[in-house]
């Protein structure tokens, strides 16, 4: 018998399979177990006629190439229509040249992550934040630092403090790591003010800041406050990334970061090694829908679904969470998130009795804080349950929250 | 102004672009350069019309599934229609469980490299060897040991050689990686000793084995060796990869590792983080080609096809190269390689003026190797250029290596 584990590397033998997944793969076609653990967008919501349209032109038509390898950072015709489509959607104006399409969000976050992180580097996040870029970037060697969010996003002003806190190792810290806007998991938004303080003290220290934007396209309320920062970005310190996942089909697995062309061609570099190019046929289809007016029309039906269900889930939250537990209601995206704030409440210790006695399934918070607290704390997914499930599986955590 | 310099990593600092794909870039859509130096299909072997019809087929009747996420490890029909057509095609019998579909060899390589190498390890590599699999295992940190190829293949001799050469060091090799059939650059094929012996080494000094098996599918002489090594592992020892880039379309970028579930499961854990998973509507056009015997007419084109471009080739190289140029004769893959062995010759920098007063371009084969030697030789692709382009292009060639 081999012993495996002597070739195994340390940064291999460091991380831990990610908890989302693994629960996700257990209560797997349960049907009596509800579930608000995921994060994935309501099927109902594809646009599969269009998209299966668009595959047999593309394949049809311009098969010789949509079939072929491509360049690594991206064929030129998706790179330029990702530029309308930021200008258009975002405000952000970068050409072609200043866009790399990556394999998914997360292939983005392991790119940016390999660029920049040599090990012991710092990054900074906010507290809670997205459980896969945290991975990315303690697989990457980074030390994490979280700062707080609020209903207002990303508590700039205790960021701050953090920084003075560092002295000399600052110049470790290579990048804020923020979602802006409908955040996973908190489902916060920052505000402008938030925003400027956000630049002003990157510029101050001479920091990076990686934005990270996949729910501003699905917002609930009329005139919020979504501008990006890289649109605010004058210095050309923002990493704006984004996908398609929540507006098309994650199953395309198509994503792209815009950022200084420097920047980009030390992503392309990497890249090539990483996994040489991103599909061709996606891109292909990406780019189609977006010309064809497919992901527009896809966000105008998302927005009013998505919606109602976070309505049905904030009601049902008001009416069946005891008053000690304090939730997000979000403008965006498609999560609530919650902190019990009764002493000894342990969201992860509780899973298993939860979706063994009381049929529910979240996804406790303690992982998606950087330095280990908000044990007491859950992600709530409203995008995937229906209305009736959402009712109902909110009734089952409010009885388990009370008898914990 | 930022200085980006500081903010970028030791690793992605010290990676150079690819060569092939720099030059490629360069000198796209210029029609009086004949070009040997893509690896690229020749698209008139996609089956543009039935993967089409897949696609559409797909989209609309699986879309609910296959627009959506899905498992890290790869979706579960589409492992189990691999382990079938593994065992089919190369007497591989392993379940579906030991299969990871990877977003693309490359992919597939760098995912291996992560879970396996540690800065300063070492991997043994054929010389000369594959020029991104290097680029993968360099930027993970490790020192290569490069060992000669000839018309048989790796020199096993030689392997043995520079393992105990290694001393104590020996333990810091982690895997050995070879392309058994059909090689990248070199276009040589184990035969069965060499591989047996290959295999005795790495149980003699507790190795791992990496074999890479794009070729495989397109031989060209009958009853050729062409058995894979994972198929004569008895012991755990070889990570055997694949990919549908040379027999379906590159440009889906579906690639596929077959070991030991315990590295299965290491492998599973890193490409959490490295891109969530594999595009869900591409593995699930792959299932489809290869259970409605598309893959199987695609090889059964390629073959003759290859083969008539292989044999224009090799004649033409007979007819224009010097004696002094030793060139393989590969029994199947997509390149020709050769040394010149003359004093002073240097591919590398004779590329420029090859193009430009030459018009004929190939791959430079100092890269390929990875102790830097090999630079009298070079590349020469013989699946995407015409019967017309090889014949005028070799004369080229042999015009530019007799005026050098």
């Amino acid at each position: 018998m081999i012993d495996y584990s002597r070739f195994i590397s340390h940064v291999a033998k460091s991380i831990k399979a990610s908890e989302i997944r693994e629960l996700l793969a257990l209560i797997r076609g349960r049907k009596d177990i509800i579930s608000f653990a995921g994060g994935i967008p309501d099927p109902v919501l594809f646009p599969r006629k269009e998209l299966a349209k668009i595959a047999g032109v593309v394949i049809e038509k311009y098969g010789d190439n949509a079939l072929q390898y491509s360049e690594t950072k991206g064929i030129i015709e998706v790179r330029e229509t990702l530029s309308d489509f930021l200008a258009r959607k975002r405000e952000i104006h970068v050409d072609a040249e200043d866009i790399i399409v990556t394999s998914g969000s997360q292939s983005g976050l392991d790119i940016v992550s390999r660029t920049l992180i040599d090990p012991g580097d710092i990054v900074v996040t906010e507290s809670p934040s997205y459980l896969a870029a945290l991975g990315a970037f303690k697989m990457n060697g980074a030390r994490l630092i979280g700062v707080k969010v609020d209903e207002h996003g990303m508590r700039t002003d205790l960021l701050e403090d953090r920084l003075k806190q560092l002295g000399d190792d600052v110049r470790r810290v290579k990048f804020i790591y923020v979602i802006p806007v409908g955040q996973n998991p908190a489902g916060t938004t920052m505000d402008k003010d938030r925003k400027k303080h956000l630049l002003e003290i990157a510029s101050r220290y001479d920091l990076l800041v990686v934005e990270d934007d996949p729910y501003s396209y699905i917002i609930y309320e009329e005139g919020a406050e979504v501008a990006s920062l890289k649109s605010m970005d004058k210095e050309g310190r923002v990493i704006y990334m984004s996908t398609v996942s929540k507006i098309l089909a994650p199953g395309l697995r198509i994503g792209w970061i815009a950022a200084e062309k420097e920047l980009i061609r030390r992503f392309e570099i990497v890249k090539q090694y990483v996994d040489l190019h991103s599909p061709t046929l996606n891109q292909f289809i990406v780019a189609e829908a977006i010309k064809t007016g497919v992901i527009d029309d896809v966000v105008s039906r998302a927005v009013p679904y998505y919606k109602a269900k976070r309505d049905t889930m904030l009601k049902a939250i008001q009416e069946n969470f005891p008053e000690y537990v304090w939730y997000t209601k979000p403008i965006g995206g498609l999560f609530v998130f919650a902190y019990v704030h009764k002493p000894g409440f342990d969201a992860g210790a509780l899973l298993e009795k939860a979706v063994k006695q009381y049929k529910v399934a979240y996804v406790p918070g303690g992982s998606f804080h950087p330095e280990g607290d908000g044990v007491n704390s859950m992600r709530i997914n409203f995008s995937y349950p229906s209305h009736e499930q959402i009712r109902e599986g909110i009734a089952r955590l409010g009885r388990m929250i009370r008898e914990a």
